[in-house]
């Protein structure tokens, strides 16, 4: 403790609860609280820290804005929490190379913000992108709406500087396209935080595209709705982003910040595309067309920016209105291939009626990725655990059709005992033995990812809180 | 060597030293002695091989067509060589979900045959597509001219299934966009065969563009040539190839298979842009300004599809026809930030004059990727040392401003040594530490990647043949 106090200063170090409670939950509905909370100040101070925590035996779990939504973040058993919100610069831009570096805790939307004026922009857009870090979301490996034209952040990373168990410091890729040797830095993409402590990023930029356009289809029935996403990348067409919201999540818009979409219909869906004005016009005229076909009873076309926001309206505020419906929500990650989408929204309407439980379903479309909201109500009795319960089926469907536990949020600490629906014991000793290469002792966010046997004595399910300005 | 006959049959193991001898080098100037070779039928067969083998204590040597340019299938420490030819069975195609699911010993060009009537294709275009396998494709992470606008192998490789040292078969990634855990399929691809052996892989599909339209521009010189490169990308232009040929390659082109390349010119610039036609027409419109404001002396777009192969017809014939000018060459696979492109060629220029050799650069310009094929005649004594001096002297120059040893051929046996260029010794040991992780005796493709001393006596350099048909 004096140690860590010298290597970070007394302000950097927590130890009292009323300071780290703080630090005990993310987005999630789980709980656990930290022995101790480290704020270190630089990628030297992360080292020390680290070989500090390894010498009193304490396991380090790495944090960035808390945002995660499957306990990441969580200290399931004790331990240093190391945040890194004070590692927040941007450390410079080649616009001509189109890079970025900057620290892990640099927050999303600074990205695209600090380099929007030169006409770029970083393409990964979690729905909390307000508030996640760039760290985060290469723990996460973080997608967002616009995941389906430009590809999760693994696509948009190309080098880390880590520090490692034993606090050595490494780079791994770098800013050149091709990097021989293994791709290190995409097995740290994604790793949850398991293997080491990113402390700096060299990321990719794009060019802002010359147009963006919008269209909203209403449809009468999921089926059709799903049936549209299919019959779109069907044509050829590859919207930059294809979300959908049920009749549930209409409701809950509707009388949170009303955006005009119609109570009774079943399913509404958002297309965007971007290029050039010629290729985007096309692309609309093309869609409009399929949605039609699909059996849209309506589909409307934004026609300047101020339309285009006013669509985008209902959607940025969905998360947020599922308040208006329930005081707790439970929301899943599941992934099917989008061929599967249709009869994959019905295994959904049949667990929810089997766990009697209402579900909001708002998601990325277009990329088969689901986000069953599951409202309820923690002061009933036994409501949680059929919620959780209700959750496990959903996930457990999108494995039998060939998908997956999560597209964005990460296995954490909820999904882990769920790894092995996935994943053949042979599988997961290959992905342990990477783990143990870079993190011999487990001494990195033990407990979370596989299904080892830890104790978590300190683990609680906690409500989750409907987070404040933030969507999904 | 009983028991490999018993696992593969007699007629599939070569012991033979006129049976070995084609299996001793690849497309680079290094050869080597296989002990012995053995072509399994199936992935059963390949593990069952990989246990005799380590129980007998060989080393084991995985290699696809032989087309690789580093020295990576060239059995340096003898041992047995795995063939995976006969793995060559196109498996199964999903279009809906866009992934092939396919054997190792699969040509590239199959894929794209084998789906271009369904309206699509495989990606990657190493330059010996015709013959190069999607298994070394993926040890070698492999690129090719339409790398610009599409990515390299593992920007398409979803998934793969893989035997390890111990016999064991892993699937690593699959068909979900989204698979939790480390991205081991990503650490596969490029691995260089050090990590086990793929015996099937996802790939994914994509659909085949509405309109190509091809542009030629011809250059006074190199340094307008380079400039244009830059421009070109700086004016937000994503071109799917953006070739480069410079004087010696139009000579060769010229005295080879005319082109119609003029013979003063010191760079010919190839650009494609694919999509739909009006994005197409627009996109060419701005690359012939660009072009024409850098310095170009002519800009021709091709009208038709005739005329377009006809601009492609010099770049496809320049690697074969670098014969008339020289009965050697030894090429280089640098990479560079494309703004670093004009010096790096004037560097590439100052090397040739320094050591006295002839180089003929023909490369992905748009990705920064060169190609200097430094012309040489074996015969003459002392010269293959200067051409390797010449070599590593690019690829310092390479290194010095940021990039990279390879683009797309691998570090082999060929570039182990200039590894410490690029990491620390920090970063190698990372490396090593994930290679231990699968591979504890280095029982994979010993003494290739990393600049470990190894045992390479049998290694002998030899002139590289110029391919028949293959160009890069």
């Amino acid at each position: 403790m004096q140690e860590l106090r010298r290597i970070v200063g007394d302000a950097h170090v927590l130890v009292e609860d009323a300071d780290v409670i703080v630090y005990e939950q993310d987005g999630s509905i789980l709980q656990a609280m930290p022995e101790i909370v480290v704020l270190p100040a630089d990628v030297t101070q992360v080292s020390e820290v680290i070989r500090a925590a390894r010498r009193a035996g304490f396991p380090i779990v790495p944090r960035g804005s808390g945002t995660g939504l499957a306990g990441g973040a969580v200290p399931a058993g004790g331990g240093v929490v190391v945040s890194l919100a004070r590692l927040n610069r941007l450390l410079g831009v080649d616009y001509r190379n189109r890079t970025a570096e900057l620290e892990p805790g640099v927050i999303n939307l600074e990205v695209t913000k600090g380099v929007a004026k030169a006409g770029f922009f970083y393409a990964p857009d979690p729905s909390s992108q307000a508030a996640c870090s760039i760290g985060g979301n290469l723990a996460n490996n973080s997608g967002g709406p616009h995941t389906l034209a430009y590809g999760v952040t693994t696509n948009h990373a190309l080098g880390v500087e880590v520090v490692l168990h034993d606090g050595s410091i490494v780079w791994l890729g770098g800013t050149v396209p091709d990097v021989p040797g293994y791709d290190l830095c995409g097995v740290f993409v994604g790793s949850e935080g398991t293997l080491g402590i990113v402390t700096r990023a060299i990321v990719r930029l794009m060019r802002a595209r010359e147009d963006v356009r919008t269209l909203l289809a209403i449809f009468d029935s999921m089926d059709s709705a799903t049936q549209a996403v299919v019959d779109i990348t069907a044509a050829g067409i590859v919207p930059a982003a294809l979300e959908m919201m049920d009749k549930t999540t209409i409701e809950a818009v509707e009388r949170g910040a009303p955006a005009g979409y119609p109570r009774d219909a079943e399913a509404v869906l958002l297309l965007e595309v971007e290029g050039v004005r010629e290729y985007t016009e096309r692309a609309l005229r093309m869609a409009h067309e399929v949605c039609t076909r699909a059996g849209a009873r309506q589909v409307r076309a934004a026609r300047d920016e101020q339309e285009r926001q006013a669509l985008w309206k209902g959607r940025k505020g969905a998360f947020g209105a599922l308040g208006t419906l329930a005081p707790n929500y439970y929301v899943m990650d599941g992934v099917v291939p989008r061929s599967k989408l249709p009869q994959t929204m019905r295994a959904v309407a049949e667990i929810a009626e089997q766990y009697q439980v209402r579900i909001a379903n708002v998601f990325h479309a277009g990329d088969g990725n689901l986000h069953p909201n599951i409202l309820f109500d923690i002061r009933v009795p036994g409501a949680l655990d059929r919620v959780i319960e209700a959750g496990a089926a959903i996930l457990r469907a999108c494995v039998a059709v060939g998908g997956s536990l999560t597209g964005e949020h990460g296995i954490g600490l909820e999904k882990r005992d769920y790894m092995e629906w996935l994943f053949s014991k042979d599988d997961l000793e290959a992905m342990t033995r990477v783990r143990l290469a870079f993190d011999p002792q487990r001494a990195f966010n033990p407990g979370k990812i596989f299904p080892t046997p830890v104790s978590c004595g300190e683990v609680r399910r906690a409500p989750a809180r409907i987070p404040e300005g933030l969507w999904i």
